[in-house]
Parts: C-alpha cells; structure tokens; sequence
C-alpha cells in the first residue's frame, strides 16, 4: 500500500499525475490519499502530523510525502526506513519525528535520476517513481545517507501547536496526548481547557481537549468549531499548564 | 461495491483511513466516494440526501454512512438492509428515508467488537469493518433490533428545505420531483419559482427549480448560482404554493 | 487508463456516480481524477487547460471531460481521437486545443443512446458509458463528423489569460512556454514579471514566471500567493512584453 501525504492541496492536477506514475510503474498496487492538504509549505508541522498518523498503518506501507516548498532547490531527496515503514520526499525536516521516534531506522539518499526531471514537480518526476520502485519490492534506490544535516535536533518531541485544523474545526496538536497526565489542562488562546473523554461529555457550545483517534492533543468544541470558537490555526500557541 | 457517504469533508485524514480499513479487509472490492461533504453534524438533511442517490445505485451496493455527531455517545450502531442495498451506520436518523421508502427493510444493531474502539471515530474502526465483511460476503454481524426508538415518525415524507448546495451553487432540496404536480410553482427566499427541463430553457440569470438527475427538486439559475442569487444555504425553507 | 477533467467541484456526487458508472461497465481500468476543478462553466480557458495536460499521459489514455455548460441543450456530443488519445464530452470548444495541436485527429458525433438519459447529467449517462466502452476496446460508437460548427478557429493559438489558480497561489496561463523566447518578460496585473528556474531563485515574497511541470507559462510568487499579491483569477489578462 501506497499512502500519499502532501500539501498538493484537493484540487489541481498534481495528486492525479502522481497517481498516474505510480499506476503505470505498479498498476495493482492500493493508493491511499492520506493527507492532500498537509499544513501548506510547512515540513515542521506536517512532520509531527506524519508522525502521528503513520504509526496507525501497518508495517510495509510506503509514505509519499511531498511537502517541498524548496523543490528545484539543494535539499536533499531521501529513503526513510523506520520501524519496517518506507518514507520517500524531501529532506526538509519533514521526517524527523518519524525516525526520532522510531526503534529502527535506515536512511538514504535517492541515487535514482528520471529521464525527465521538472524543476517544480519532484513529486511526480522523482519521488513518485522510487515509491513505485518500493512498492514493487526493489531495493532502494538510494546510497546510505550519514549525513544528518537534514535533521532538526532543534525541534521539540512534541510541539505546543496547532499542526492542522480539520473539516470541523477541530484543531489538532503536535502533542501527544500520552506525554501529558491524564488530567493535563491547557492554555489556548487565552483560555483555559480540561480533558475529555469525547464530544457528548461536554455540554454544546463548551470547549476542550482530547486525545483524537491517532493519539494526538485534539482541541474541540461540542456541535461547534473550536476554530472560530477560540481563534485557532496552524501555528496558534498551545500550553500545558498543569 | 462499497459506497462512501459521510460529513468528515473532501480533507483531512478520515477518508483515507476508512479506505485503508476496507482494503485490508476486502482489496478487491471498489470503494466509491459518493458524498464526503454531507450536511454537517445533521443526520435529518443527510437521510434525504441518501435516499435520493442510494436508489441509482445497483442491489449489492453497502453504503458506508458516517454522519455521526453523537458518537461516543449512547446512539445504537446499525446495519440497515432495504430493498436489497446494506446500510451500515449510526442510528440517529440517518437511514429513516431509506427505510420508510423501501419495500423491505431488516435491522440490526451491529454485534462486532473491534480489537481498539476510539471514542470518536468509529466509521473508522466499528463501521468500516462491518461494511466490509457484508462486502466479503458475510452473514450481517448483528442481532435483530426490534426496538425502534432510533425511528424518526415524525419527520415528513418530503423536506421542503435545501439539503445540499452543490458546487455550481444550485440547491438541493429533500422534496422528490415526483412527489410535486407537474407545473408546482415553489416559494423560497420570498420568490416563486416556476419549473424548466435544465438549464438552457431559462435565460441567464433566471431562478428556476428543475427535477435534478437523482428525482429531488433543485434550485438553480442559469449561468449563476443560486445559493448567491437566492440567499440559499443548507436549512432554507422551500414551500410548494401550486 | 480513464482520465477525468471535469468542473464538477471536489465536493457532491457527481465524480462517485461517473466513477460507479465506468466501474460497472470497466471493473478492472483504473481511473484518474486530473482536474475536477477546470474553470467552472468555461470550455474556453478549460481547452487551453486540458491540452496542456493531455499530452503528459501515454497513448491510449482516455480523457473523460465534462464541462458542460449546455448540457441538455443543442451542442453535440463528440469523440475525438487525438495522437492516438481519446477524448469524450460535449462539443463547446473544449478539444480545440487538443485538435488543433495534433498531428492527427479524426471526429465523431457519439451514436449511443443510453436507456436513461437526464437533461442535466450527461456526464454521467451518456460520456461515462461511452468512455467505458473505448476502455474495453469497443470500436468508437459514433458516427464520423464532418460538420465543424463546433470548432473554434478564432481562439488564439496561445491565451494570454489565466485558466487556473491552484492550491498554492500559483496562476497558471494558457501561454505555453515554448511559444515565448526564454527571456520573455510579462506584464499581469499592471506589473512585469521575469522568468525564473523554480521557486528558489527568486527572493521571497517576489513574483515571476517559469515553466511549469506541464510547460505552461505559470506565474508565482516565492513563499508567497501569486493571486493574492497580484490580484490574479480565471481571466486575468496576461500580456507578452518582451
């Protein structure tokens, strides 16, 4: 299984040639579109969006990742193993919870170079192929990577923000909410937030927080948008205060 | 064929887990996205809306229904059969229209209890397994429900309101065509509107209502939106006056 | 492969019912959504949009393009075979592109009348059934056209406008590329826009041209949204200044 993770956005032409690629390259082959609209232009964020949400699958799935706003540019273009899953996009810092977390990982750079290669589209024209090549039981066409200049030491282990904000409003944390105690509250834009277990424990209107189906911090309103609610987006502050 | 409709919206990460369920499962079986973006967090809107389109779908077809602001809470689980199509969802509504309009219904509340319940998204782990073992074949995974306090005896036949407003901006209503005299004239936002065939048979601009490819009353206007021109949107009242 | 250009919105039902229609007549062809987004109601900034993007997909590949503002009325329903690619919608302009760039083309006016056919959702009745039957090898159910009513001579080889905004901002034009000299520079929106590689060589925050993946003149902003900091939508002027 192939599971596409971009900021390519819903519309536009970009997830279907892709899909286009890999079909040709491994035509039985599941896709599964995962996220479209990661945060936009913005691998720190999405990084811990990944990390929660891929640990979900099982093991063997290939990651496509493209959130790339430096394509065409010097960042590196690598292979991830982690913990018996493949991630394959730039290296923006965009995996660095993935394979901080991980019990296992290998890495690689891409030695692989398409017949054509577009300055703006590596997604279809470099990491789409090496997903397929993956998917097909290849080994990677990648040299082991000992450079870590593409890590980010510097990011925290989990993030005291906003990383996404769903159909609903809800906001969704880069904390996990199993690094907080269990009767954690939090600090968001200036209001104070108690834990609960799901919607209907708290009367509507009434905001808090959770932890969503994938383990991360989820702030929510009952039958309401905690993003207008509270004034929330990606990037907004989220403090742990007891 | 598995038929998705749900309220999680065209983003986010809920669609592509469903599926990921569903291929593990049952990896031949096509899945179909019928609606993602079904009335928010309202059950009554939706059942017109599903029983509108379910119909044009083939005997065989299990619909995947997930409009589920109670979950977590005390609302059954259900797997619903009529006239030969599977319903598997929450039991707020969401299939009374399906139900009252078919000449054989069975119910079921849902016996399966999957290895890791989350609180809140269960058409990822209660529902979509159920709806993919009714796709390999299984017998229903439930017990014959008799009780039925999930009913809506009160809900009318037809809605007069909108029910959807698509992405032209024209306005779905819960009112069946068929259901109308030929020549009704209907009232909304405080104007009559006549019936036309489509679109071209009114000039520019002009409001009309029009029996849409799936029988339910929609209003439209030629060249333009009606949503804008009307001040449409999902609750407006739509009243036959002829 | 069946490719989908439509401009039925990533939302409603329309996409899940063409999909349900090829899958019952084709199971085992995967299809592609490409744009579900062409500009709304727009065959003419759509043409230049679709034969930019057709001639990416191998031979054999078969476009299904519903952008049909006149369905239900008198325009004709075609075929086109195009360097040996395959092109069903309505005939409004949307394949004088496509047509006028071939080396080859021949025409047909579609001869198959479906048992049901409503006035609104040609899509789904007629063009789905008949891209199926050219996905299973049918020989092309029309008739041979001779009538070029619908062709559009006047249309510009090249059109100086923008066809299409997508997720990031970027304002893509129906200038190809390859038709301008490689210094060209472009005025939009009162301003003059040089040429760059990629995003990266430009400052950020500064708006420029390239060619993009698809060799479409396209115009952006680095770190930024070309729409927003130019003023750009469907139909923005865009002129050759040098």
């Amino acid at each position: 299984m192939i599971v596409l993770f971009t900021d390519f956005g819903l519309d536009g032409p970009y997830t279907g040639q892709m899909k286009a690629v890999l079909h040709r390259i491994v035509p039985g082959v599941p896709v599964i579109d995962l996220f479209a609209d990661a945060p936009t232009g913005n691998p720190k964020a999405s990084a811990y969006l990944l990390a929660a949400y891929a640990g979900w699958f099982p093991e063997g799935t290939i990651f496509l990742c493209v959130v790339d706003p430096g394509v065409g540019g010097e960042r590196p273009a690598l292979i991830i193993e982690a913990d018996e899953r493949w991630y394959v996009g730039p290296g923006n810092g965009l995996f660095e919870l993935v394979e901080r977390r991980a019990r296992t990982a290998r890495r690689f750079d891409i030695a692989f170079t398409p017949e054509r290669l577009s300055a703006s589209f590596h997604g279809r024209d470099l990491f789409a192929p090496v997903a397929a090549m993956l998917a097909r039981g290849d080994e990677p066409p990648g040299r082991p990577r000992s450079d870590d200049a593409d890590r980010r030491p510097d990011w925290p282990d989990d993030l005291g923000e906003v990383v996404y904000v769903d159909h609903y409003g809800n906001a969704l944390t880069g904390l996990r909410a199993a690094a907080l105690a269990p009767d954690a509250r939090l600090a968001a834009a200036g209001r104070v937030l108690e834990r609960a277990r799901t919607f209907g424990d708290r009367p509507p209107g009434t905001a808090f927080w959770y932890e969503n189906s994938n383990g991360l911090v989820e702030i929510a309103v009952n039958q309401g948008r905690a993003d207008r609610t509270l004034g929330l987006a990606i990037g907004s502050a989220i403090a742990i205060v007891s």
